[in-house]
């Protein structure tokens, strides 16, 4: 389950050409998603918070695109996420990642 | 409750210098940690995974401390966000919180 | 003041949605923008040399449009705050700001 | 009158045994820190934001120093640029650099 | 011969408008780009590890090209950076790096 | 042999306690060095200049002394890496790493 939630399209290539990184990747990942003492949900909410506040755009956009399609997790609880992303990283990676909530959200 | 969790002792000489700063500090920090949607617990582990991530050392270390002091959050769960920095922010911040956690643990 | 220069059209829908967080993030913005000891202008210069060196596109793009407007702080006042962005952050967010700086002004 | 103000110790084994880079440096430092359009006060205050946003501990108390000692800038100014590292990269950042001014100060 | 690799378009208005920067400027790369213990192939190789983990879109794109242009860089040689980008600085990076990669060869 | 170059002792820990995570990064660390396009030094050399580039004082030293220990690689060879960190860094995370190198070589 957590490979289609995970990975994006351009790993199908990545699995082609280099398997062995293919293979590290989806270890890396299953070991990383334990879903055993914290659950997948929360775990996704700290990756998610992880990259809005590194003001990373697309890892941003595909986490809370994947958190709300796949886990169900609501606007507010992003928006929760986001006030820790204003606290401990300031206002641009806040202001960003709230305007691409309201685009998901409108779309 | 959430003043004595979140602010280090460099805050009472703010509070008595730069009065503003603080309150809008304090007002930043009350508007972070609402505890509404998602609980003050999942909060902290969003925001200890940001400042690991970052590789910030003593950010991580007061939040890992608050972590397990205020909230009773064990150290399978502080691997478990840590699992996600490995994924989201690679090897050296990940080691690196790892060690300070033994460090913690073991004190 | 401080309001029109510093929100963009995304806190419009956080004033109505999320009211404690808005007044929280208000508070803050006065509490940075003191215009007490250090002006406003040289502020916004500090400002707009972090988000710089941070390669925060965005921010440093609405950094620099209300620094021209709204303080009329010119396009050589600018390079000088990307003079130290270049010598504390090296050539890529040096060239990134300098080219936006570009673009703005032959608009 | 710069390169005391800039350059730490080690720079004096740079320029024994490379001195291509130890040149390189210098040329850089002369055109970053120019003092015609900004004065040298405003921009070595850019410089300490940014690295007080960087969370960079090292250059970020070398600035302090040299701030107030080679340019007599004082505590309030300091204050007024951690604002605004408050504000655009959040309360680590913040309260680490926060700190160090304490530490400085008392000594 | 480093003049046309490393220097975008927007070097030629600094060359024109700043001339006692853009001096800096090929001064810094020429001592950057020594060419003599470590290859021009292999500081190349580097440099685009360091704009890849540091998520810099454009820094990472004009890398890649002019590695590939100028140095005969192969694709595979630019995996065995990624790799190490995925290492050291985690999924997101790594997966925007790659897809820019694809999208340089596909064209 | 990678495991000894790479792995610290808090690694010996994450082995007993968590083989899963443990495995994952093994295997992550077996992907990410091949050792066959690029050979393992100059791929060492890529994660030293990462490492110094992000300013991670921790990781950057044991990367250099199992570059200079375990791979034969010079001073110089790391002066060169460092000099593309300064191009695409800046400064601060250049003198640090510098003044680490003759700090790690005098001893």
């Amino acid at each position: 389950m957590k490979d289609e939630v995970f990975f994006g399209e351009g790993m199908a290539k990545v699995k082609a050409e280099y398997p062995d990184l293919y293979n590290a990747i989806v270890g890396l990942n299953e070991a990383a998603y334990t879903g055993k003492v914290l659950d997948y949900r929360t775990q996704k909410l700290i990756a998610l918070g992880i990259n809005a506040a590194a003001s990373d755009d697309r890892a941003t956009k595909k986490q809370m695109m994947s958190a709300m399609k796949e886990f169900g997790i609501t606007k507010d609880e992003i928006v929760d996420v986001l006030r820790m992303v204003l606290l401990t990283s300031g206002m641009p990676p806040f202001t960003k990642a709230m305007r691409m909530l309201y685009e998901l959200i409108e779309k």
